[in-house]
Formats: C-alpha cells, sequence, structure tokens
C-alpha cells in the first residue's frame, strides 16, 4: 500500500477535480504491475496497473489507495476490469466518499466472489484526497492559509519589504504547492503592493487560477495579473456594482464574480460556494493580515502552513501574518491540530488542520 | 561520555557559576565509579567518580566532561587525585576555557605518564556548559532570550491577554529552565501590566535573581516583585538619579544599578558588566516587544527559545514578540542558527544561537 501511495503521488496537479490513486498487483509474491492515475480524463490507476501486468493477473492481489470506482465517467467502471481480470483478492485503502460510489465499488467485487479488505493505512490514504474528499462532500474549494514569518512573528519589515524571509529550499517547495492546488487566493492590498503573478514556477508546472479579493475593486488595471488574464484564468470577487468599471476587467480577460457584501468586506463563504461552482477543488490563501483573519472568522480555512526563517525583523509596525480586530481573551483562539514538521534548509514549515 | 553528560545535568540550578561536571571510571570493561558536581562549593565529579569506586581505580579509565581543574579553589586539585589513585588513562570531553585551567590539567596529567584522550562528544560538552564557557570568557551573563507566541506569531491578545498562550507541558519546561539559569530579567512594562513574581514554580526549585529594567524608575512600589525583594534578590536597573525614589526602593530590598544610558534606553551592555560583576552567570530574558528589541540591537543576547502553540489571536495591534523600531530591509534581519525542535504536548520549542 505504501508503493501505491507513492504512486498516487505522482499525478499531483495533473488529476484535478479527481483523486490521486494508485495501485499495484501482486502474485505469488511477487509485483507483477502497478500504475497511477496520471492524468484527468484518461484511465485509472486500476486499469493502468492491469494493463503493466508482465503476466495474467488472475488469482492476483489487488492493493489500491481508493475503493474502485463503480460508475461510468469519462472511463468504464474499474470494478469491471477487476472482475473480468480475475483478481482474486482487492486491498482498499480508503473508501470513496462519492456519493456515486460509496461503498458500492466494495459490495459489487465481494458480490463477484473477491475477497476485499478495506482501511489499510488508512489515515495516509484519507490524506492522500484531502482536497478530494473535502471537495466531494461540501462543493467548496480546500482551504490551504500559506505564509511565511520571522521568529518575531513578521511577514514583511516595518517598511513593507519581504524579499526574501524563507530561503530557496522552502520557496522551491511552496511552487511544488502551487502546481498541486487549483487555485491561488490573495486580497488587493497584495496586488496593489507586491504587484505578484502568483504563477507556479516549478519547471513543466501548472499555473493555478487567481483569484482576487476586492470588495471596492481597486485592483489597477495595470496590475500584471490583470495583463496576463487572457493567458491564466483570473477572477476578481467584489461587491461592487460598477458595471462600466467591471466591463473594463472583463476586457482584459478577467472573470468577475459578483458577492454579497458582509460587513466590510465580501462575503467569504459565499465567493467559496461560488468557486466551487466552478470546479475549482483547492485554494492556496496566500492572504495578507486582514484577508486571513476573515478568512478564519468565516471558518472557510481547512489547513494551515506556516513557513518559519530563523531570523527576526522586530518592529512595532511590521505586518504580521494575521491580523484584522483579533480574538478577545486566549480562550476565543481560533485552534489548530495534527501537527506535522517539515524542514526545509534553514527554514521549517509546521503544518496542521483547523479544528 | 554520554552516561557522564547525563549525570553532569543532574546538577543543574545547583553548581553555579561553576561548571556541570560528570565522571565514570572503568575498569576491565566495568563501570566501577561514577558521579557529578552536585554541589557549589562542594566535590569535584571527578573526586565523587573515585570516592564511588567499588574496587580500587588503579590501572582504569576515567571519562569526564571536562578537562580535570590542576588549580586550588574551593577543593583542591583534581589532577591530584587522579594522579594518587593511578588512573592510567583520561577521556576528557572539552578543554577547559578557564585561564586558570587552560590546558594545564591535561599536560599534568600527561607529565605523569597518564594517557589522555581530547575531544570525545566535544559539541555535546561545549553545550552542556555553554554558560559557564561564556562567562568565563566574556564575564558577563549568557542571555537566553525566551517567549511564547502564537502561530501568527502573538505574545497577546488585542486586550493584553496572554493566559495562557502554551500548555501545561511548556510551562513546567519553562520553570525548569528558570531553575537552572541565574536571573530573570523583564521591562519595567511587564511589571506594570502583569505584576509577575517571576519565581521558579518547580518543586524544590531555586527562584534566580530578577532584574527589572526600568530606565524612568517606574515600577510601582506595590508591586509583589518589590514586596519580594527581601526574599528573593531583586536588581532594578535604572537611568534615575531621584536618590529619594531610589532610597525607597532599597528600603524594601531591591539593590539599585545605575546604568548609563544610551539613546532613549539604558545601556544593556553596561547592565551586563554589572551583573557580571555580581556573579550573575545566566539570564533568561521574558522582555516584551520593546526590551527584546533592545537586546538584539545590543547584541547581548546568545540563545533564543521560541515556544509556539498551535492557536492563532489574529489582531492588528496585538503585540508580537519583537517590536521597537525594527529593521528596514530583509538583509539586515537578526540571524539565528544550529536549530533544535523540541516538542512539548501540543506545542513546539524552536531553539537556536544568535549567530
Amino acid at each position: 500500500m505504501g508503493m501505491a501511495i507513492d504512486l498516487a503521488q505522482k499525478g499531483k496537479g495533473q488529476v484535478n477535480p479527481n483523486p490521486l490513486v494508485g495501485a499495484v498487483i501482486v502474485k505469488d509474491g511477487t509485483i507483477i504491475g502497478s500504475g497511477y492515475h496520471e492524468k484527468y480524463g484518461e484511465l485509472h490507476a486500476e486499469r493502468n496497473a492491469l494493463a503493466a501486468c508482465t503476466q495474467t493477473p488472475a488469482g492476483a492481489t489487488l492493493y489500491v489507495t481508493l475503493e474502485p470506482c463503480c460508475h461510468t465517467g469519462k472511463t468504464p467502471p474499474c470494478t469491471e476490469a477487476i472482475i473480468e481480470n480475475k483478481i482474486s483478492r482487492v486491498v482498499v485503502g480508503a473508501k470513496d466518499p462519492n456519493p456515486l460510489v460509496g461503498g458500492k465499488g466494495i459490495e459489487i467485487l465481494r458480490n463477484n466472489g473477491i475477497e476485499v479488505i478495506t482501511g489499510v493505512m488508512e489515515k495516509e490514504c484519507l490524506e492522500l484526497n484531502e482536497v478530494f474528499f473535502h471537495f466531494i462532500k461540501n462543493k467548496t474549494p480546500f482551504v490551504l492559509m500559506k505564509y511565511a514569518m520571522t521568529l518575531d512573528g513578521k511577514i514583511a519589515t516595518y517598511s513593507g519589504k519581504s524579499k526574501w524571509i524563507t530561503g530557496e529550499v522552502a520557496r522551491a517547495a511552496v511552487h511544488e504547492t502551487r502546481n498541486e492546488y487549483r487555485g491561488i487566493m490573495v486580497g488587493v492590498q497584495t496586488v496593489i503592493q507586491d504587484d505578484p503573478l502568483l504563477t507556479c514556477r516549478r519547471e513543466g508546472g501548472r499555473d493555478p487560477v487567481r483569484i482576487i479579493c476586492d470588495t471596492h475593486l481597486r485592483t489597477p488595471l495595470s496590475a500584471r495579473i490583470v495583463a496576463s488574464a487572457r493567458r491564466i484564468p483570473t477572477y476578481l470577487a467584489t461587491c461592487s456594482q460598477d458595471e462600466k468599471k467591471i466591463k473594463r476587467f472583463e476586457i482584459m480577460g478577467c472573470r468577475i464574480l459578483q458577492i454579497s457584501k458582509e460587513g466590510n468586506h465580501l462575503c467569504l463563504k459565499e465567493l467559496m460556494d461560488r468557486l466551487g461552482a466552478e470546479k475549482i477543488d483547492s485554494i492556496i490563501l496566500e492572504g495578507g493580515g486582514t484577508l486571513n483573519f476573515s478568512a478564519l472568522k468565516s471558518g472557510i480555512v481547512n489547513k494551515l502552513q506556516v513557513y518559519i526563517a530563523p531570523k527576526m525583523f522586530g518592529g512595532a509596525t511590521a505586518k504580521s501574518p494575521v491580523e484584522g480586530v483579533g480574538i478577545e481573551a486566549p480562550s476565543q483562539a481560533f485552534q489548530f491540530s495534527d501537527r506535522k514538521i517539515k524542514i526545509f534548509g534553514d527554514d521549517i514549515c509546521l503544518e496542521y488542520y483547523r479544528r
């Protein structure tokens, strides 16, 4: 199963909104075939593994990270292929949360006399597809809040300079993540201040769709994001009703999402619904302190990545990663759990899930 | 040597300003004696190990974390005891940086026909006595900057509340450190706001000497620190010349250190010299953001402990661990190295040395 998980990872950035799946076929103690879901719309892992078999898979055991599908989507059901190839045992990592499958795949296999074992390395298999599972259940993007800060909690110096906080190894990891996630979201303040492109600078990487939270439509028409909107899909989420202004952005290739107002900001929950409807299953939130606080408060954050560099900026007025009004008593703090510590050269990355 | 290091640790909080030392005596592959420096003024590790021997140490090997002393201090030189007891081989962790010893101990042993091996687990042995080595060389306290913050770099909520950021396990570790360090230093702002006692709440622990940085002598006479100054040594470092005010604090049992002004603050370098002269070899700096920034800028910080709790407070006005003016460009950042990551329940502690 460990090998199947490793194989599944190879599909990162290529299969959304499908899940990452890996499969290994073992006969008489020998691996006779393996495969993974390589690209959205193409063959599933099970069929790739079967096709790769060096001898007949009849009587073999199939290890697969996710319950085999039993419905016809872009490809015919995998359960059929497993039955046809006379696999005698299937070991499943995680059950499929897709209501179209939901245990039915396992049922069909068992009804056809195939032994099915479930829940092997289940935690790892669930985590592998945390985005997929979330999206299937909630129809809204899985949101990863990500920021880089110093040991004294600063995301920039008092003068607003932030290049660079982390080292090259950590920055490369960020571009890996940009390749894996479907969208990237920032606040208009970041666009005005840093004029970023928010592309994936990994070789062969896929640029994420860009989403700007811009309540009052203050994005400069001259911004690099706007100028490149014909090449890389770009959404401006706004409460503005200024049709003339909106038209200008649309001419440049931007998609405008008109969102209701909630207090002084656009309603992030509604924005997530809209982005979900656009089939955006995952978002990296690289907000400034204001947007980050709104995101936490509105409850849209699922996961957290905090890169920490071994340096300090100081500065009573230097920006910190989460600002806004803040909470009043420590007991009201936003809580995180399931810590993971990753090392990137001199920097570390703390990963948590929102509790 | 690993066992000798473990033994040495047992002297923590009892031996300053002496070093922590452990010793193990091995004969024919069997440990025949071991010991450590248990209390300031009492026997050194080598003599304790020799006294504990279950058979004659003649011809045995002595493992000792620090070069044996060859001068008469509170106790006679250890080299004499080693020679008298006919030890044939001495394995040394770190050389003694004390100018009164400085390799002479090793020389004396060799001149007496004893084989001496040096530098075994040297890094660990040096770290064991980082405080001692620093103090011998610089005659100023070894300064550990310590703070606890949230994942978004806050040391309190916007309303100033900070109880609690970390959990019980981490807070217990802090009291272990208070037991080990000779002094604890805070700014007057912390005294006014939190009215802390700064004692060691570990059972059987030793309270650190308290040092308040109070440029304008604003410490309230009613503060708990002042009220307990007869029981626990307390220094007020100030630029104030107000003899009447000073007298009042002295009557309460406080020691006043009059320090020169440097900019708007008292000169921390001068304060360190004065505290060094008072035989305070180590200080935990639990400053607020202003004092922490001044300490970094003046170059007195040697080590850093950042406790991080898996929660966020948010708040644009919430306090962060290092404030002051701050640095302007990321390239001017204060740098740290030699990372260690420690886990305390849900919290982590990042440890670094100032580069």
